[in-house]
């Protein structure tokens, strides 16, 4: 059986091993042939996105396809889907890669939601007044890891980004949550309509971009009940087949959305969607009975799901590591000599990216812990170790 | 960072991933581009094993070399290491491929070893009937899952394998042990000789293949301990850089060997020797905080090892799938609505090998539960419910 994948990130690369771990054969295209999935395929097709000829021919070769990004055209998925079966299918890829579209799905299914606005172009200043600030504006599409986001506190902020929010495509406003934690929630949902979940994922982000996955999440049971039951809820009426990440907003106030969910004394609100592996969902390699990743090679090759458990009565802390580090260490081949000192690290993945830079994705970790709490804690001492051989506990304090 | 692996098979495959979640390059030098790990390779030689100038084609492209099998001609790889580091090294490999070998490597440095002989070609009969029977011949090259071995009840009955062990090579002569149980240990070493051992694995072989492996191993601590310092004593002496798998046998009653090791009521003794991953390793997968394929990876790319601990404080039972379950299944490509009833199940490996027949290795799977016998029950459920769609109690009772 050949399985395409659309990109051939780190999320294409794990995504490839769950499925030659089931006898299946992954054909991967990618515009960049040191792109890391490309190392771990039984095919590659080096075209750029727009190659409609070879998009079809690799179609053609493929018994089922996926995406593990969201920024293919969905015009031509439309029409490759046509041929052979796309999971998810073009019209899920279409409405997660448009806020304003996942919004109005969210109201329209009485899912909880940030209450937002479109803002028409030409006249910005005027949507957002109406709308109300302190507020963000982000991009409908395109945005990711913070991109596309601008926190506007007063009308007369907009004067400075005026020519940046033109020139930035269509735009939504969303109000400002006071948020207490953010947590995601996977879906697998196979074509028969069969849909489990992942255990809850808190994450931390730091400058936009998803820094810490802790597992279990720190939420109390009720809540965690509820983010499964809106992220079920979401997947069977999108009709997904393929893995659906919902990413949550727990409020600590009240949010003035009709649509927060309120459990308690917090409010529940969907921050975003996104239909594909995720990288909080890195932290099930290790504390889950299957991964992510197994889950949706699971659904492509047609293989029964079972509900994905704890393996472990420990809690579980996944780290990213960006570019920050190899910046730090001033090298393209890491000294991960930190090891040595880290009994609590518990797997380490290295994207095997050619260029360093700030902010990109390079690798993740995995620690454990008997509490969330010394999870985290020894997922910071590595990663501090990482950066500078010493634990600077300034640093880690004020981070923690 | 290019990896060089020599075999394609299940072993290479998992190699192939654990070296690329460290951002390594994997080259696969197989003659089968059918092979397993040929569909998740950078690179592939399709050569013979005898093919030279391919090997030296392949070695020149990778920074190192390693084995996933042990039948690869070492006096080409004594040529080939001289261009390139292989690990382990070939006098490893020509040690470890000869049961002669390994057991004078035994009594050389005082560990626990079967009373044995060599036997001299054309002087069977008399070398046997001065060893004593009942006893095992086994060849000294070659053999594995129960090849190349045959139980020998009196001299009497050599006459009629005769013509077949005269052809079957250089010859040794074991005593049979009463066996209590069989173990293994996976030691890992690197390059700079630090050494960690995997927790101890409990092996249940049937028609002399492996069948189920069970972790935690059910024998007294003190027992483990030995077995572990036995293990990395032979790994030291041996100089090893990668894994080195040593199989125990534990004895219920003395063994006439003087190189047996007495803890307590249990005498320990030294199977054999693998210097690389091995199948009761599969179960590292899942139950350890990292898998012997990922040990072997950070060695061949030089990156600290941890020592190994288990996950979870439940016991795991890894089951493997011979070509009898597609078979029984009369199918090439396998139903496996079953996992639906196996809620302890936690992984399911299919080999993607083109061809079914019996005894071949196809796949494993990993189960979990509160006791060994807890998480081999559901190892047994679920394989019989592979093979015929229901549990037969009579099959699972003569088994277990």
């Amino acid at each position: 059986m050949n399985i395409g994948i659309l990109g051939g990130g780190q999320l294409g690369l794990l995504l490839s091993q769950s499925l030659a771990r089931l006898g299946a054969a992954v054909i991967v295209f990618d515009p960049d042939p040191q792109a890391p999935a490309c190392r771990q395929a039984a095919k590659v097709y080096n075209h750029n996105w727009t190659d409609l000829a070879a998009l079809r021919q690799f179609f053609g070769e493929c018994d089922r396809v996926t995406y593990e990004f969201e920024n293919v055209a969905s015009d031509l998925l439309f029409q490759l889907e046509k041929t052979k079966p796309l999971w998810p299918s073009a019209a899920v890829l279409q409405l997660t890669a448009d806020r304003s579209a996942e919004k109005m799905f969210l109201q329209k299914h009485q899912l909880p939601c940030v209450r937002f606005a479109q803002i028409a172009a030409g006249n910005i200043n005027a949507a957002v007044k109406e709308f109300g600030t302190p507020c963000i504006i982000k991009t409908a599409q395109g945005g990711y890891d913070g991109k596309g986001q601008w926190r506007i506190n007063s009308v007369a902020e907009l004067e400075a980004l005026a020519g940046e929010l033109e020139r930035a495509g269509t735009l939504i406003a969303e109000e400002i949550i006071d948020i207490a934690s953010e947590v995601s929630c996977i879906v697998a949902r196979s074509a028969d309509g069969a849909a489990i979940t992942f255990p809850i994922f808190e994450n931390i982000h730091r400058d936009h971009i998803l820094d810490l996955t802790i597992v279990p999440a720190r939420i109390a049971d009720n809540l965690a009940r509820a983010v499964q039951t809106v992220a079920l809820k979401a997947a069977e009426k999108m009709e997904i087949i393929g893995l659906l990440t919902v990413e949550f907003f727990v409020a600590k106030s009240r949010p003035s959305s009709s649509q927060a969910l309120q459990i308690d004394n917090h409010h529940l609100l969907v921050n975003e969607f996104a239909p594909r592996p995720h990288n909080s969902g890195h932290v099930s390699m290790k504390a889950c009975t299957i991964s992510q990743f197994d889950a949706l090679a699971r659904i492509l090759t047609k293989v029964p799901l079972i509900p994905p458990q704890m393996i472990s009565d420990k809690f579980f802390c996944m780290g990213n590591l960006l570019g920050e580090v190899w910046l730090a260490q001033e090298t393209e081949k890491l000294d991960l000599s930190a090891i040595a000192q880290s009994s609590q690290l518990v797997d380490l993945v290295l994207y095997g990216k050619t260029g360093v830079s700030p902010k990109r994705k390079m690798g993740h970790f995995i620690t454990q812990g008997a509490t969330a709490d010394a999870a985290m804690a020894s997922a910071l001492d590595f990663r501090q170790r990482l950066r500078t051989g010493t634990i600077d506990n300034d640093k880690v304090g004020s981070y923690a």
